[in-house]
């Protein structure tokens, strides 16, 4: 049987380190979904098709991945596309605690769906879509944070965007 | 390709929250080792023989599950059986701090040796085998933490093991 | 001398974890004030008058509780209402750091009243009010995070309450 | 009727941190039992009879309180004392931690048994028995950490004791 | 060579627990540059000419302190003020974890800045801008947590700033 | 003035994590003294000699270092020594806890002796002295985490040390 694993997040926008977590799915599981979320709440700096775009880009040379949008619950998302795994990244204590709500919460949800924890390699362990936000914000150097493509998307927008 | 993961571990004794974790990682990959650690270093309380009998006996009923006793280093014990998962149960924060610095080293040593985290179920989630053992010490109640086969085993057993 | 405890929160809405600790400090104490807070930073999803609602009809079958909205500091309200006791929930390591630091202000600024920390159930370990919102946003299951009475109300409400 | 709390602990020795709490917990509650457990496996620096006795030495001046030693678990010892009420000091996020885990396991075995957290005033915060016994160790300066009883009765035993 | 070190932050308002960082650093570097942040995404409750204001006058008595403004990079501040240390109290697990993830990111953006972490008196342990602002706003007793001059200064205000 | 820091530690062995902290100390301050402390609670593996040599060669190209090995409190040797600042390394939120505690009493000892904190690189980040234990117990790969005058140290000596 196909393992389909989903990957929610806000990606706002995609770093290093959500690459790499990405990679390692794929060497568990045969199929990693990118679930790219709305999330009115958290007022992204990057529009959803902006966040969408730009993770398609940067994991384009990846067999086996697919990038989508959503707005609703990750566990209704999970079943409509038959993943019964999620991946979640796990980078700091702060993290880990809201994680083990999560999923409490989410199994509460829906008992099938299991969630895994990876970790990024050590020189990921800092990256996050917050400081890159922050770093943009003040043009600061963003190259070793982002992939490639990501970061050309990024330099290529008017600077308008970004403040 | 065949995916086996190491579950790596002192085991002493196995707990409730050990078999949820193994139970869950059946459901991820094709194949799981139990591999209960010698660990001169904790003074466990069993010896490794009765560690991996409580294993086995607790893993009895489940397919594709295998128990061995190892005391060399978990990333070459990883290499001997071809396994390039490993398991970890997250249960408290501060077991999350010292998996961090484990995995980190392990891919240090081994970088194609993924390690996969997961979550006991909530139900599960303070049982622990120092819990297990200060329990048995007192003689208290361990039935709702322990799988019934390795409850039979303890009770069983001489009471001066347990002291 | 009537002991009496206030349990101060924002309370929006209150879940099965607050009714847990009220329970549990009913036992304690003979008195409990439930305080809701108006929480203007917070920006809360219900209205103050909603909250209050639906916090007296989540304790309407407990005796010795009173629910009371409030707008000022909590030190002064536990001083008005004769409380000499704070009661506050802890569910985790993130909670604990917020609630130390603000056992030290409270101390700092009236000495007689002293803070009592209690834990929900493990079933209800990982309810709260902000994952309660998010699956009311997305219409997801919630009837088991809440009071019945308070599940009554909030699915009665116009649906662009919730959004 | 009247309220019991059990506080239980190695006070390996009693110090102003555990004296902190016993105070307050006699503000919450009727009778304050301090319990002094054997703890076989913690290898403590004094006996037990010299714990209870430094125990009885520190909280001589005050009311309703009562010092044993024990050496069986302490939900049973609840029990027996008629004490519904478990007190325990938290002052670090490791404390939290394990005192949840413990919180949880007391509550499977008696869910009778109410699990009471307090902190202590901000100048005992860092103050641990473990930090004494290191100062003892080297005839550093204690006095500003121990009850003057306490203090008095060590610096008055035979040097050899504490080595 | 003349030591220059950095103290970056919102200072919103500016605390006794700033103070007693700033005073420690002192005595471990010739020259201490607060640097107040405009940090637009935090909406501080002081304008950042207030917040300057208000960090001059409680720095007013130290010698080799100077105040400056600032709207950019951290670490592009530090290398236009010739300073190649930063100075940053920890007085919390979150606070820790939070400047770990920026420690690395400076790091990576300057290897030669060098970031320094200090630890307030335990008496200000708990002090915190946040903490502050919610008692201003409630009109809570805040002269244990300020500075003089900066209470001077914030009591002089207009009521309707403090809102 | 000439600033003397002192960097205390058990040093069993020492590894890149301590080299790196030691580097950085000698950029801030003018004297750097490594002090290896017996440690007797904690059973090393290496003897207190073999510690201080194993110190000595690896910071033997770094100018104003020196090594000794004490066992009396750190705060009286810092007084010895002339020495007003400590250095502590910080790697994790468990460290951290234990270190606040450690700070808070080494300043209600001597208010006059002040705390500096510094993180390692990133890629020190999970050294360890444990893990390097560990991994010698089992002949594992330590060169990427030792000094090479320590590694070769080791590697030389009667293997019957290291188990």
């Amino acid at each position: 049987m196909i393992k389909t694993a989903l990957y929610p997040g806000t990606f706002d926008p995609i770093t290093n380190g959500h690459y790499d977590i990405i990679a390692r799915a794929l060497k568990l599981f045969d199929r990693v979904i990118v679930a790219v979320a709305e999330s009115h709440t958290k007022k992204p700096m990057f529009t959803l098709d902006e966040r969408v775009s730009m993770a398609h880009a940067a994991v384009g040379g990846l067999e086996h991945v697919e990038v989508i949008g959503f707005d609703n619950l990750t566990i209704d998302l999970a079943r409509e596309y038959g993943a019964d795994i999620l991946i979640r990244g796990l980078r700091a204590v702060s993290d880990f605690e809201y994680e083990l709500q999560l999923g409490y919460l989410n199994h509460s949800l829906d008992a099938n769906v299991e969630t895994v924890y990876l970790m990024p390699s050590l020189r990921n362990a800092f990256v996050s879509s917050s400081i890159v936000r922050n770093l943009l914000t003040f043009n600061g150097k963003t190259e070793h944070l982002l992939p490639a493509e990501v970061e050309a998307i990024i330099r290529g927008m008017d600077s308008c965007t970004l403040s």
